[in-house]
């Protein structure tokens, strides 16, 4: 059969090592689909003609990043009927929709394994196995660069600034590394498996999130102490009917599948009733890693002939969607820093009990002039809670701003 | 558009809870496909006729279980251009070759996500995400009784009997275990990930087993001494350009991807160079756990036109399958219980060396008259090392049988 001429673009480390990955098993792939592939054309930011590269090929494969002109060029090769596939987090989480319906509309594929978790191939398991699944919650550790460091703080007791350079110097953090850290990569990649999962349509800024800098060795410590894991957690979950859709630091109870995921990996749980609960976990970034999840992309669209009933199913046009829930419960844990003196817990426990926080657990630690305060409270509305934080802060033996970080606690046996 | 027919042979555990489980997402595989499911017909081991119910049917659903008649149903279903969803472990690897080709020459789909690992997805990951991937090795934790027994024995000290008794009381385990206890059941779903990752037919008689009968209560104490894990871990793997599949309890280093995979859950874990390694887990049994994999991949014939071009890969038309090498390299821990005199130990490391077994760690116990001689080896032939074992066993000193158990060791970082 002829050779499948595929149109790259973006030459940097994913790129050349998605061609050169190509190149290595084109045998491979000839053997699963009954075609050869071959580089047709490469645009690089200094080099090469996109309606060339359109022109010579079958598929395109989108490895430039950014909004534009990735956009642009992903929305003309869908429409001139090519199999698109694309590791551009941000481009689907902001700009999504207009791709997907172009694709629909064009009767060709639009691929993105890689935009998620690395090689963890949770998009591909949420569009086929679990189609016609219920899902009820997903949970997920989706940026490596924040639990490389997160691990590192854990393992040795550095500070922050201290575990952010480490994973500057091994190249698991960038030079800027500020969309991994403050969480919004992490955003982005929720939104995505948000609409998979739920048939919702998620935009970036519906996402509410948070990221790890303001995370302490002594939240850690604490973690350590209670035999629980400190993660940056994404969730998407059914509430009241609605969906809601966060990024959060957050205390996991031992045993939950996401507590052991360490360094540089990612993992995504996958919970349902039917089958209660999934989890996938690989390393979450590197060119050859992710220039891999794209080549299975690719062999898909190779595999499946262009036609609309052989489409990864949208759901979208046959589904209610959900409404987007900012105001969800959960659980909480909070660190006081507070003068030592009588009546101070009493009444911080006021002003949590009427805001409706109910405590299940404090610690109380003497420091010469100043105590800390640490408590667990059951799952409480967040805004409830927050308000609760804003009153506590206001009181005079207050030594410091409250910090509170999620818990996730165990459910299911 | 029109309704989709699904012909249901078996109506057991796995069974009933399918036809529940289609009742109640029929209108989401409808959202998924655009066809609703109907259950078209249903033949039990006493009701219903098979010509009958294949007549009305768009696919066959087979969950009766054993060999015969299913082997039977299966082909006829095929080459009446049904396509199949089977969960049947025993029949793929035992007729696998057989009906895979049928369903080759007939141009329709042969589904078999449920018959390994639950409602673990690793069928479709390699036949789809990793189709072009070149795979080195798959460990799997594949039997969730099996693993819910050790770890009971780990979490309680238990004895194997009375921990099966448990398994039992919780149906975790049949009445009749030996299928999981032995090893066997674990051997079948090996033999069918070998064929997918390796693109080789492989029999359950060429995969190597052994099962957990003989595990004793000391040999999770040590585990736990030394933080291992202790599994029945099924291993594929290419050795010296050939292929290895086998199944036996192992230990594994900590931070193993399977080290903490508990209870009844299932793991596979894929490795190759380009990944690294991906994991999976979930809950390995269970009727609507199992139910819910047949749906995914019931939901998946219906999204693709029955055409050729779209049938999940078979490579092996196009790929020169591997030999099967029996004879591999492996670490082992070797616990002796020995006469406790001057001596001894010499005489051990003596026939261990002149059989190329080199010790890594040893640790002597005195109990009194006797002594317990506690080793881990460095990888060496399985052959040599069970020679050298048979060799020990003849020392007058000995008191028991040597025990061996095979140690997976951390090769990556």
């Amino acid at each position: 059969m002829s050779a499948f001429r595929v149109g790259l673009l973006g030459h940097g480390t994913v790129g050349s090592a998605f061609a050169e990955l190509l190149r290595a098993r084109a045998d491979a792939v000839h053997a699963a689909t009954g075609r050869r592939p071959e580089l047709a054309g490469v645009l690089t930011r200094s080099e090469g003609n996109f309606e060339e590269v359109l022109e010579g090929s079958d598929a395109i494969v989108e490895l430039m990043g950014g909004l534009e002109p990735a956009r642009d060029y992903v929305l003309r090769g869908l429409r001139s009927g090519r199999h698109v596939v694309t590791a551009n987090k941000q481009l689907l989480s902001q700009h999504g929709e207009e791709l997907w319906e172009e694709a629909r509309s064009a009767g060709v594929q639009l691929r993105f394994e890689a935009a998620v978790a690395g090689v963890v191939p949770v998009v591909r398991i949420l569009q086929e196995a679990l189609a016609a699944a219920h899902v009820d919650r997903i949970h997920g550790i989706v940026n490596g660069t924040t639990n490389f460091i997160l691990t590192e703080m854990a393992r040795t007791g550095a500070g922050y600034e201290e575990a952010l350079a480490q994973a500057q110097r091994l190249g698991y953090a960038e030079a800027d590394p500020s969309e991994d850290v403050d969480g919004r990569d992490a955003a982005a990649k929720m939104a995505i498996l948000a609409r998979l999962a739920f048939g919702t349509p998620v935009h970036i800024d519906q996402v509410r999130y948070e990221g790890i800098e303001q995370i302490k060795p002594d939240d850690l410590e604490y973690a350590r102490e209670l035999n629980l894991g400190l993660k940056l957690v994404g969730t998407a979950e059914r509430v009241d009917g609605g969906l809601s859709v966060h990024v959060h630091p957050a205390f996991l109870y031992p045993g939950h599948p996401l507590a052991s995921v360490a360094g540089p990996y990612n993992a995504v749980t996958v919970e349902s009733e039917a089958i209660t609960e999934i989890t996938m976990s690989g390393p979450g970034a590197g060119g050859p890693q992710t220039a891999s999840a794209v080549l299975g992309d690719l062999v898909s669209t190779m595999q499946e002939p262009p036609e609309a009933s052989a489409l990864p199913p949208d759901t979208l046009e046959r589904t209610q969607p959900l409404e987007i829930v900012a105001d969800v419960e959960s659980a909480f844990y909070l660190h006081l820093e507070v003068a030592d003196r009588p009546g101070v817990l009493g009444q911080v426990a006021q002003i949590l009990g009427l805001q409706d926080v109910s405590v299940k657990s404090v610690i109380q630690k003497g420091l010469g002039e100043s105590a800390r305060l640490v408590m667990v409270v059951h799952p409480v509305l967040e805004s409830k809670f927050f308000a609760a934080c804003e009153l506590i802060a206001g009181l005079d033996f207050m030594r410091a701003r409250p910090r509170a970080i999620r818990v996730i606690e165990e459910e299911f046996v």
